[in-house]
């Protein structure tokens, strides 16, 4: 409540003011729109400062607020030459609520408002039209009796319909004018049984009371929630506004008529006008879903100079409030009225063209064009999808683990998988959780349903990664692979049946479901040009293929950000060499196994370096601990037992032997156990040969010519001297192959940053590296102690529901803990390494309020899945005007 | 080298100089009792920057020095009357190393130099003892041919036997003198043959020979590792320094005689000389073992001047250096002299009552009482032991995961333990590894021994909590449960055969073997006094019994730091209840459950807090995951299995309803998962219950009259938000029960900062919390990402080895890493609360240097597990005097 100016209470529309805070979003509309001198119905506004003086009081209206309304009713009463609660020409308004901020359908409206038996006969002798009067008339009473009386609405409705069947009658319209008025009176004596009083016949008193339940609405129940949802802090919004409106009606005939329109197609974008009109009806009616509304099109034909004045208005609103907007209109009697305006909500795409479109007709500007649109919305037009409007059910929920939709056959092992995908079949691959050994079931298939597992389970990762649609933790599935088939509560599956699934939305459907297929229209790779020429952050990719670093290019990443590659040592032609290289009793064994990995991974990093010439490519270095790539402990278990029946003893030595192996490299956290650089330093050959694949094929490539930048990554490293260990190596093999070759290799040496330790000692680490990328999704873990997987099964939902958290710090970069790790690391780094280059690679690299932190905290690049790319290239753009052209985006427009 | 000075070589003893980094430690040492008036043989040093010359000339001697030496034997000669090279009286010298840090045996040493044929008559001619000089001559050949010249020890030493052979003599003192001119001959032959050059006989050359070879030895390689080993760099220690000394002997006659003392009994401290000599013998022939030494007290009676004298000198040393002294004396005709003198080593009892003797006799103060001992050696103090001197070699090396001895029958299950321990039994409880459920073997057994885990597994850490011996990780075992018996290599022990452990050095014995018990000696006690007078930091205990409380006061705890209340969910009578709670399928039955615990939590607290009357106790809230109470996934599912075959149904679905808890309950990660403040976010009614449980104890308590300083902890905390919703249940609970009673309850809450985001949060944190307590061992986990157990299996060691880590973080505070974090939560948090109370309560609280660095950084308390309190009392007194004395401690003395 502002004190020590003039407490102005109340604004006629046609004021000249327009302030949202003060008038609501409903008013300042109403005002803005009467000052572009649209035809408005005229009204005036009571202010949301009353609101808050109406709460100070302890819900009492200010004193002398209501004589200040009666003048304000003279007022409107000459502008309409009506008069309130006349019994010739009577006025009627309508009493609307209206906070800064939009929340529809949360606050109370009471139409028709002044309405009693002596308005109506005046209001039929101006009308002609008795049963409109009562239809008006018991509707007024029903409405004010509920919101105003606080009367329960089932008794009106129970009623009426008592009404109806004593009529023999099944809609509404069909109860004539007597009736009505009949049904007027029964509300009526329900008023006086309910609250012990008779309704109120006053206007006025109707009036006041319309305003004070408006009011009361701001802290109703429905609508306290909804302001701590939406996070709607008294600072934003503090109370609503009342708006008195004159009534007009669309239903005196047939040259009345009432409809909604978007100015712009919201689906499409297209500019054109979109929307819907009935003639001679109510707004009710269009809800009621009696008559069938016209498209706004037909307008054209029917109305042609009532169109090209719509649509004229329209191109108005929209230069002036720089957005598509969202308009009710009712013509009374030939006459047009706006009635309510706001920005139109559209999906993505629509938003993307208007944005271009809006720009190049010279209604905003680039930055408004992009800050139009949330990076995420993007994702909607980067993925398949399943129809929205596809009428049948999911039979199963599971977590959104990879977006995307797919349909296919089920499979339920990797192998039976990569059988039928030779024969052209679609397939899902339908697993309890999945393991590295199943990768070619991945290839193999369209998409990948897990009954366990989160976010970052394999499944999860590896899909992502591969850009196929997942589902994890899909706990209603209970498999039962003796008998090839899944159960979902009565429903059984057998292999060879179709699904489909959504990795957008983790919905599981029963046979193929039509799906929505991606467009990469002009507009978006318009936009996201612009975006390039504003964004300071670099944009690069998580890929660990060729074919996804191609895909990568094409959303726009300029290099590889993470190519991991342990993805290359779980192909079936790989696994078994894996295997013997860790099963391998000395390091003599362990080279001679590697020795023959060597040729395949240099042809691994030839494929991706090609393919991203000129860009750089970092390369990881083995991250996983071994006994990932060895088969599971119960498995193997089972296995033994089987071949000790059998009596295959030469095969079950060997098995044996894998099994003490498993259990002697099984960890108790293996997220904090023996992996990474730490592999790496226990036995160096296995760095050795990545390296040296590394440094061959990049000088098989320069000398075919093609330009090559390759970065060597160390992953999990928590103190300098790791590093420089492996560094060691690093410049040991690269001089080596220098050697043979007879030229320098431009190959930079560099860590991810994803230990604790690693970004407090980041000064120490940053002298002997190249450059920094955050692995914030493992640094995430280590800051707060949680284990991913656990803590989104077990307690994190909780966490988020209960306010502890406000983002689920995997998926959005926690500023005050990870973000402080990161600030010094990136200070302390670049402060002892002047060329130090720093990026991210982990999963937040694609989010756009981490992208944002990045940008803040002063990183070079953002690395993110090629599917997240242009949402990252949006996203870093919108930072930089965030931050620098801030002025330039003051708000306008609703 | 020092540049710019006067570079004086030569320094006698008597010059006044006593450098020790100039002059060596032998040198300075000499100098210094020279200086004294004691009776020193005369003699000179050539200083360690000869030698930097000497090594910078590429191992040549500076130019003049010979010269100067020559120069410097003159005035020996003068001083002594005797001629170097004399045919009548000469002068004969030992050549000795000596560098500024103690090297014991790393370089070369050449005795009774100056010999030749004519010399040796002039010997006969002065000694009247020919066999003696020959015995001299030879064995200088020997020595002289082995060290300056390079000769093979071998040849010598087999020539030597062969004469013996032909001899027929067993003894080299049968030899004659005709015989040892013989074998002088044979070994310069040896000599000639080996070197083509013949024996040098010229003085002077020998002596060069001599100084290049002591020089030489400064970077043989043994000298070199040893440099390395123990971190001497060349700014403490950069050369070695030449004394040259004029040889005394000691088997001239029944008037001469040597010897070995120390001024104090090194082994129990007291005031006496303590040492052996032997009457006309040499330094060597104490070392041959060919006659036996007396004891120093013998002197007493048979030369009781010759004591007197040597009890003078003592104390005049010890005066000097303020050290007891080792020191070695050489009696020749009567006339004593010391040839050398250094800080004798003691054990700790030794060095604890000296340091409380030497203060009240005045040679010290408290600050260097206090100094003189490391605070890890007062651990030998404080548990049995192995008897050092048993001739039983262990069968088995485990980890050493909680010290002390113990010996008893071995039992392989805690049923069994404890049947056997109500009998009276001595038990080890032998496992492959122990879970929660069988923590009342350990309340059985005397000792724990398993195969797997590490220093921070259940085993270790239960058993540490209760100051009970365990060996961990001790992988040479092998169980048979079904047959009851264990084996290692070849032995196989059964259940019930004796064993004895060693926990503080991880040895395994078969039987019983001699242990050592510990004492509290007196002087113990007045020194940790004298510490407590001058620490900063607090010292609280690990306890969560009252038979351990009542131990740490012993001990000198001011309290409890941690007290955890999961040890008494453990217990026999309250596990069932436990798992009844866990196994609840909605809160009322989770209430219901807990209802039945609060109780028995309550009695548990009623004991300790009594037990700790006036001072504060921390109790930490659950801290483990559930499933820790549950039994393994393993057991259970053999239960099941060998149900389903014996068709106890009813059992069976009671198993399987636990199987399947237990499996929803698992974890990827536990370390990182459901538990600590998560579980009591979760399951708010758990906490809920012992946080009453503890009001209502204290509640009693005072009513009683009794005053206690109960503290409430919540472990794993990482954001304000969990401490509020935990606090706003501590302070209806505490309501509640002030209701009751009537009075306000003196109750603290708090949080252990354990978790990284904790730490760089704390400003948030301290604001909802009166007390911070560091969980340092999870926060290095998480700080390093590393699993404590993971690590110390798999690459720990290495790291170590490797240098890439000084020190296990585990046992030793990082302080770039974890101090860091600390340092800021400490900042942080003490400016956001000026009242905030910061203790420590991880394994590091007993730690010296972690105690040191907590000390710094500022915390208020340590807490340690009450066997090491004593140790850290010392520590924490230990870190002011080196901050705030350290002038006062000038470094004097070896």
């Amino acid at each position: 409540m502002l004190v020590g100016r003039e407490m102005k209470r109340i604004y006629f529309f046609d004021e000249g003011i327009t302030d949202r805070k003060l008038l609501g979003g409903k008013g300042a509309g109403l005002a803005e729109m009467t000052l572009l001198g649209l035809p408005v119905p005229p009204g005036f506004t009571i202010t949301t400062e009353v609101c808050e003086e109406f709460y100070a009081k302890g819900e009492k209206l200010p004193e002398g607020l209501m004589d200040e309304v009666k003048e304000a009713m003279g007022r409107l009463e000459k502008i309409t030459g009506k008069k309130f609660g006349d019994d010739k020409n009577p006025l009627l308004v309508s009493v609307r609520s209206g906070a800064a901020i939009s929340m529809p359908g949360m606050m109370d409206t009471v139409l028709n408002l002044g309405l009693n038996d002596k308005v109506a006969k005046g209001l039929i002798e101006a009308t002609k039209d008795e049963r409109f009067v009562y239809d008006t008339y018991r509707r007024f009473v029903q409405l004010y009796g509920k919101i105003v009386l606080g009367v329960n609405d089932e008794l009106f409705s129970k009623t009426f319909e008592e009404v109806k069947r004593d009529k023999g009658v099944k809609y509404d319209h069909e109860l004539d004018a007597e009736t009505l008025k009949e049904v007027v009176k029964k509300f009526k004596q329900i008023v006086l049984e309910q609250k012990g009083k008779p309704f109120p016949e006053e206007p006025y008193e109707q009036l006041k009371g319309a305003i004070e339940a408006v009011f009361r609405s701001w802290n109703g129940r429905r609508c306290v929630d909804y302001r701590r949802q939406f996070n709607i802090t008294p600072d934003i919004a503090n109370g609503t506004a009342v708006n008195v409106v004159t009534m007009v009606y669309g239903n005196m005939g047939n040259d009345s008529s009432t409809g909604v329109l978007f100015t712009r197609d919201p689906a499409t974008g297209d500019r054109e006008l979109y929307g819907e009109y009935l003639v001679n009806a109510q707004g009710e009616d269009v809800v009621a879903g009696i008559r069938t509304p016209k498209p706004i099109s037909e307008l054209k034909k029917d109305a042609p100079e009532l169109y090209r004045e719509i649509e004229r208005i329209s191109r108005k609103l929209e230069e002036h409030f720089k957005e598509p907007q969202d308009l009710e209109f009712t013509v009374e009697r030939g006459k047009l009225y706006i009635l309510q305006t706001r920005n139109a909500k559209m999906n993505a795409s629509a938003l993307v063209k208007t944005s271009v479109d809006m720009c190049k007709e010279g209604l905003i500007d680039k930055y408004r064009a992009l800050m139009r649109i949330k990076p995420d919305d993007l994702d909607q037009l980067l993925h398949p999808r399943v129809d929205p409007n596809t009428k049948v059910n999911p039979i199963a929920q599971g977590i959104a683990a990879s977006p995307g939709a797919a349909k296919g056959k089920v499979v339920f092992d990797a192998d039976k998988a990569t059988e039928l995908g030779k024969k052209g079949e679609d397939l899902i691959l339908v697993r309890e959780e999945t393991k590295p050994e199943d990768i070619h079931g991945f290839f193999a298939s369209k998409g990948i349903l897990t009954v366990r597992g989160g976010k970052t389970s394999h499944a999860a990762v590896v899909a992502r990664g591969m850009g196929k649609p997942c589902i994890t933790g899909c706990s209603a599935l209970e498999i039962d692979y003796e008998r090839r088939i899944f159960k979902v509560e009565d429903k059984i599956v057998r292999e060879g049946e179709v699904i489909t699934i959504d990795g957008t939305t983790g919905s599981v459907y029963l046979g193929s479901v039509p799906t929505i297929e991606p467009e990469l229209k002009g507009e978006l790779y318009e936009l996201l040009t612009w975006a390039d020429e504003i964004r300071r952050l670099g944009v690069r990719a998580n890929a660990d293929t060729p074919e996804a670093s191609e895909f990568a290019r094409k959303m726009g990443a300029e290099g590889i950000g993470l190519c991991r590659t342990e993805r290359m040592f779980n192909e079936p032609d790989r696994l078994p060499l894996v295997v013997n290289m860790i099963m391998a009793d000395n390091e003599k064994e362990r080279r001679e196994a590697l020795e023959k990995l060597l040729p395949l991974q240099r042809q691994d990093f030839i494929k991706i370096l090609k393919t991203m010439e000129g860009y750089p490519v970092t390369i990881r270095l083995l991250d996983p601990p071994l006994h990932e790539f060895l088969p599971r402990y119960e498995e193997l278990l089972n296995e033994v037992m089987e071949l000790e029946i059998s009596g295959n003893t030469k095969e079950l030595e060997e098995k044996k032997r894998i099994l003490n192996r498993v259990k002697v490299l099984t960890e108790i956290n293996p997220m904090l156990g023996h992996r990474g650089v730490r592999v790496g330093i226990t036995y160096p050959e296995i760095y050795e040969m990545q390296i040296r694949a590394i440094c061959e094929a990049s000088a098989e490539l320069l000398k075919q010519g093609v330009e090559v930048k390759p970065q060597v990554m160390v992953p999990q490293v928590g103190m300098a001297n790791e590093l420089k260990k492996i560094r060691e190596i690093f410049e040991k093999v690269k001089r080596e192959v220098e050697e043979v070759y007879h030229f320098k290799l431009p190959i930079k040496f560099g860590t991810m940053i994803e230990v604790v330790r690693a970004c407090l000692t980041a000064k120490e680490i940053a002298k002997v590296t190249d450059f920094f990328s955050f692995g914030t999704n493992d640094l995430t873990q280590a800051t707060f102690s949680f284990s991913r997987e656990d803590a989104e099964n077990k307690f994190l939902p909780l966490y988020l529901n209960m306010g502890i958290l406000k983002h689920n710090p995997f998926n959005t970069l926690d500023e005050e803990g990870v973000g402080r790790l990161m600030d010094i690391a990136v200070k302390e780094g670049k402060l002892a390494n002047k060329e130090l280059e720093i990026g991210i690679c982990g999963e937040h690299g694609g989010d756009p309020s981490s992208i944002e932190l990045c940008d803040k905290i002063g990183l070079d690049y953002v690395s993110a899945s090629p599917y997240r790319i242009p949402i990252a290239r949006l996203a870093a753009a919108q930072s930089v005007i965030k931050k620098e052209k801030v002025k330039a985006l003051a708000p306008s427009g609703f």
